[in-house]
């Protein structure tokens, strides 16, 4: 059971090395499977170099349980749990050190919307979490990070795709298939880069996108107008 | 037919990732027969591996409208063919989100002429568009926007090649051929990347080129008393 | 004698090139066997492509004299050889001209701890060395190299991986085998990127990690309680 | 004749991509003949790829005239002879826009050196010429470019190996065979990065390497006590 996703699940792990989006083993993809309430992970420090869909280990996304698979889950599959909980339309998550947002959210500073390679993916700025307690680190470290992540998102409208960045740690993104949030991480990764670099031309505080280009061009790609792609 | 003209779109669309100037699908190359007044462009959202010249796109230069292919055109397709009315010197014309270059057209700024590399290919520096208005944006986008474009290049002299960049948004360069106009675009990017970092380097104050040595190295390769090169 | 680990050594060294951390031959990675007191190290200014465990030289790692191998060690041997004298957890070393950490040792600035990407692998700060004094360079240069390097270190816990900068100069990294060294180079090689980036975004005061988020990280993947990985 | 030379030059102009250093067609390496008083130098504007030893233009260097090869030598071709007529101690030379090395051109400035890196293959700063007079551009541009480059390197010890950068444009590398030449253009490009950002790291002001730790790394590598490399 669960063939096809853990199918794509795997494909979409070994898609973040070729992307660029990791070093080593930095990196993880999930997927959900909403009518049998199971969440498909990448198994913790497997090289992606001969990883396949067997390895993939199924957890439940109730108990956190695995109910599926011989080799231990991501350390940050509570994570991904917490947040597929939280967030029905959420389909599939990509977490990676990938460098550019993982600078923004060492800065702790959320990534502006400063052009259109943003507005073509992102209603908006990426967000970053708050700094987490103390106590939310020592205990129950990985459900709390979902939960401080869940916080920050609440505070805006959550779509089907997107992205947030764990303050001094990594950027998470999402989508509705492990190859779309895995596209959403690739395009997170070069606005990161793209905002950098724009912010210090700009002598740290560049032009922001104009609202009316920031919406025309997202909703050239999402939504009910997209007329964006092929019909097919 | 416009067999040659598909042939050459489609190997200039396949070189634009092969030269690091895209990620995903974001770019698009066109080309203009110019006899039979027709424009061949990228279709929509198609990714460039597998892609061959009967995907191309074929339209009407007058009307907008598809006179051959069975996908539809790329979204940008209306700022190219503004281009081409405009500007009858136009062969071929290249749209990236290519990294360096949408730097500075976030930032809102032309690219500065600092050194011969920018002067081997562009007379001068390369212009940004002013800001578009709202209702600009709201209706007729695509077309506004090459509009806005032929409104900031009729400032200067257009010759059979060049760049612009599209504020918030990312370059487009144009050439004689698909070919050249892929060239113009690795240039440009090249540039871009260097003024950058020249700019820093200098705390924000890079020496401009002499207008001399500017001149001399364009004319060393454009124009009637071009030596670079074979004579073949 | 010596066969593995000439062997480990050698496709440790062949790893510098293929994850982008030397330029022509700028690295070596040496290993140690604790029994027979022997040091095996990279061969000077040898090329990578090519190199087999033949080629490795070992070196008596008291007298500093090579006892198998008809080529010269490293230049940098005598480095080496007084980091395995003075930490016996040390199994294995990397040094190289790797850009970034380079970077930061030509700036003779510590690389600071900003995010869970350095707390994965390094329990704090990435000391840098001072600056030697002009006897120090003119004579025994080599071996005063790793004395002074040593002098930094005694002011931490030393633990079986972890790395220094030396001012000026460039990286040493260390870790339990070859591979486990050369993990730690390119880890050391991302955390002074990003924590370049990091510095310049914030006008040269990022924020540091949080002790705790620090401490967590770095627990979850070193020393006993640690629960990254499979257990096999 | 020539055909051992040709060979050499040729192979080492196809190094210049595969080291990364050019773009397009954007570099040149010649070598020379002191015998036979003859420069071999690519032709201009050819592509590197299926670039063969035939190919190559022999240039003699008293008059300047080609005297092998069907096709125009490099419009750089003066600035070479240039500098092989004043320096007899120059073997051969590789002239690319490599990105470092043009933007420190482009801002005028000298590559100062700051480390061991820069210490292995040069024995000072990278110097950087003044600007050309409007009338030296006018007229003999290339052979004048060559002439203020020798002004610039005649106020130091010009060795067999070494560069220089000629403002506004970009390097000159030199050494005493194309292989060592193209080397030398590798470890500058290396150093002009390094130096960049170590210079941004610091304010601006970054501290330079030791006198002591310069002449150390470099006599390591050059000159009767160098004990850098295999004896062979």
């Amino acid at each position: 059971m669960l063939k096809n996703l853990k199918e794509a699940v795997c494909q979409a792990n070994r898609l973040l090395p070729a992307y660029g989006l990791v070093r080593l083993t930095w990196g993880n993809v999930s997927g959900v499977d909403r009518e049998r309430n199971v969440m498909v992970i990448k198994p913790s420090g497997l090289p992606y170099e001969g990883m396949t869909a067997e390895d993939m280990v199924a957890v439940d996304l109730g108990t956190g349980q695995v109910i599926e698979g011989t080799r231990r889950p991501s350390v940050d599959a509570e994570i991904h749990l917490e947040l597929y909980r939280t967030f029905p339309q959420i389909g599939s998550i990509v977490h990676t050190h990938s460098k550019w947002a993982a600078v923004w959210a060492q800065a702790g500073r959320e990534i502006p919307a400063l052009g259109t390679t943003h507005a073509d993916e992102f209603s908006g700025e990426i967000p970053c979490t708050r700094e987490m307690r103390a106590e939310e680190i020592q205990t129950n470290y990985e459900q709390n990070t979902g939960r401080v992540m869940a916080e920050t998102l609440r505070k805006q409208k959550v779509r089907s795709s997107g992205a947030v960045l764990v303050r001094s740690h990594g950027p998470f993104a999402w989508g509705e298939t492990p190859q779309r949030a895995v596209e959403v991480a690739v395009t997170l990764e070069e606005v990161a880069d793209m905002a950098w670099h724009t912010t210090l031309l700009c002598g740290g505080a560049p032009p922001p996108v104009m609202d009316e280009l920031l919406s025309r061009h997202f909703c050239r790609k999402h939504g009910r107008e997209a007329y964006y792609g092929q019909l097919f």
